[in-house]
């Protein structure tokens, strides 16, 4: 974030077009939280009976607003509510005066908004151990509320960027019983990026009608199988948090709809990959597949052992089909492997069967493979039924540039 | 190893003078098994009587010569011996011609050398995947036994490197007694460094007296202080290798000696942090020193998690004296901790204590310590007694550069 950074060669071609959610709006600022000429505060206002969901980093030394907000899930509904996100400091490792910034920070928008306490959600993000400047965006309160505006989600996806090069969201539009409901999804994170789960922040509205415990579930389990499967480090962030409201303005009750359920898995992986595609320093995307494993538990561990080994993302950003750092990946996760079982391909090129390289493999179709933007590395353990899928980027010298000069 | 690299800046001055040990001999060649215009392949012959202890790679994937020394340790010492490396080619995940390649060699060293088959030991390091030309290294042996030589141990230091930018030997001599033993190590190893344990080969020789079983016991457990607490970038290699070869030709029996135990933790822990200075593109040595953990196993989980972080790693490149990182990295490690307990310190910097920043912290300070080419961190966890040191480096374009064209 010190200096702006190229737009990453993966980025979509634009920004979506996202429609407005009934019951939500958005107001963004540039409060100085740290940087000058920017946006870096987003309040979004959600009307009374939104219900909140949440899912959150499980570092153990997660920031004050993380611990906040897992207090006040589940909470009553009836009220309006507000979620406010600033970048530029995540307010993490700040001790004492880090759950003061966040009291303070709820308290005025409580006093401002006229929304109780505890339904004010909080999210920082950026730079970790320094105080939080909460007057400049306490200051800022009266203009955000003042300028709340449906249509102002674009804005909020750009105010809570930190090193993201471009503005991430999403959209779905879900038929449940012959009418539709609208799922809309910002996200920003591209370095400090693991499961669990990374410096991401993920803001999903829906006008749809949830009961908080089945909302709850079904962001739960949904983020398992996205957010969860991305890395771009292995560096789990102090701060993760995806929040999801469901508003009920539409009156559609949508739990139990394996309708919904499948759109809101699309919104989260499309989120996901975004911010894999915006990995600090990223040149391609990586996809792993591994089956065969003993069971998924161990798939995804190998296939998290390849997405984080930096020799394997190195022979990427090369475009070196190093199929041999696969195989040390695989045997370096601790989980159970027999050498002599493994297969691997490149895409649709098979380059080792049980143990050794295939004798029609030629390296130059994988080479051809490797110069792609996306690339798809699928790993057969030949060991049982198992599988897991997660996405990784390369490991390139962007990424040594962004992060050997982010702080000072 | 693709093109010659500058010699690390961390190096030490120069190789050091090894003295012979009675009962052992070397010599190298250049048997063209990938590379043209170095030696590669290195054979050291062992005397009758002595005894050899090993520790390898605990990878699932591990290669086919490290398979193949585990079933020879401990067997009739009474015969002589050979080790026989090669540089160039790991023989890793080469199938069931692998195993042929070691016996291959292993069959012809012993009818070169008149030494029984079971007391060839083999190591080969380089790339994965591809089948090992063991004729080329056949076809040297009767040159290499003929060229034995007590004082060719730098030549070998030297012939066993693949992107080592210097050659790695270490001396002690001990007193047992009034007289004196010799132990003399040399190593190889700069990337896919990891515990347990690295693209790491260590022979380590002595001409002390030890039955098979203690000199074991002694290498296992010093290794896993010394080799098996460095890393360069959380890649654990399919060949990683310590073998210890104990002539007795001194006539002096070093069981139970403190005194020699010393002085083989000094010598492993010497060519274990050599090996870090080499790492790849290598600008600075970091100590992590982590007290205050519930037990040693938690202190050594944060420490490895603080060692492979690539955001801390790229921020001491970057020398960015930023604790923030190190807090996230405490955070994501999973073993016990509390955000609010945690101090830490770089050398004798306190910047960060029990949760927050030092108030008399002067980040001036902190950032002069960064500059130096050796970096301590020291993390107290305020919860118990445990403790760990590991030894890593940074994480620079050095790094990118050698990997992303390693194979190609």
């Amino acid at each position: 974030m010190a200096a702006a950074q190229t737009k990453s060669p993966l980025a979509p071609d634009r920004f979506p077009n996202l429609p407005a959610v009934d019951g939500v709006t958005f107001a963004t600022i540039a409060a100085g939280v740290r940087y000058a000429g920017r946006t870096d505060v987003m309040l979004a206002k959600l009307a009374a009976g939104t219900t909140i969901a949440g899912v959150f980093t499980k570092s153990t030394t997660r920031a004050a607003p993380v611990l906040d907000c897992q207090t006040k899930l589940g909470g009553d509904a009836s009220a309006p509510a507000a979620i406010l996100v600033n970048s530029g400091n995540a307010n993490a490792f700040t001790g004492k005066n880090g759950q003061a910034s966040v009291n303070a920070i709820c308290e005025a928008v409580s006093d401002t908004c006229s929304i109780p306490v505890n339904r004010v959600f909080t999210s920082s993000t950026g730079v970790i151990g320094e105080p939080l400047p909460h007057d400049r965006i306490i200051q800022s309160l009266i203009t955000l509320d003042a300028g709340q505006n449906a249509g102002a989600v674009e804005a909020a996806a750009a105010a809570i960027m930190t090193t993201d090069t471009y503005a991430k969201g999403s959209h779905q539009k879900v038929q449940i019983d012959g009418r539709s409901v609208q799922i809309v999804g910002i996200a920003k994170g591209s370095g400090m990026i693991a499961p669990d789960m990374a410096t991401m922040l993920v803001y999903i509205f829906t006008d749809a009608v949830f009961e908080q415990t089945s909302l709850q579930a079904l962001v739960s389990e949904t983020s398992d199988r996205t957010f969860n499967c991305i890395t771009v480090d292995s560096d789990t962030s102090t701060s993760d948090t995806v929040l999801m409201a469901a508003t009920g303005a539409s009156g559609i009750n949508a739990a139990g709809s394996s309708d919904f359920a499948a759109a809101l898995h699309t919104l989260m992986l499309d989120l996901a990959q975004q911010v894999v595609r915006d990995g600090e320093g990223a040149t391609k995307l990586v996809e792993i597949c591994v089956s065969g494993a003993v069971d998924d538990k161990v798939a995804r561990t190998h296939a998290l052992a390849i997405a984080n080994s930096p020799l394997v993302k190195t022979a990427i950003a090369g475009e070196d089909p190093n199929w041999g750092r696969i195989v040390m990946a695989i045997g370096k996760s601790g989980a159970p492997a027999d050498r002599d079982l493994i297969s691997i391909s490149f895409g649709d090129v098979n380059v080792a069967t049980k143990g050794w390289v295939n004798p029609n493999y030629v390296e130059a179709e994988a080479a051809v493979l490797m110069k792609k933007q996306e690339i798809d590395i699928i790993v057969d353990l030949g060991m049982g039924t198992g599988t897991a899928t997660v996405w990784t980027c390369d490991l390139t010298h962007g990424y040594i540039e962004i992060n050997a000069d982010y702080r000072s």
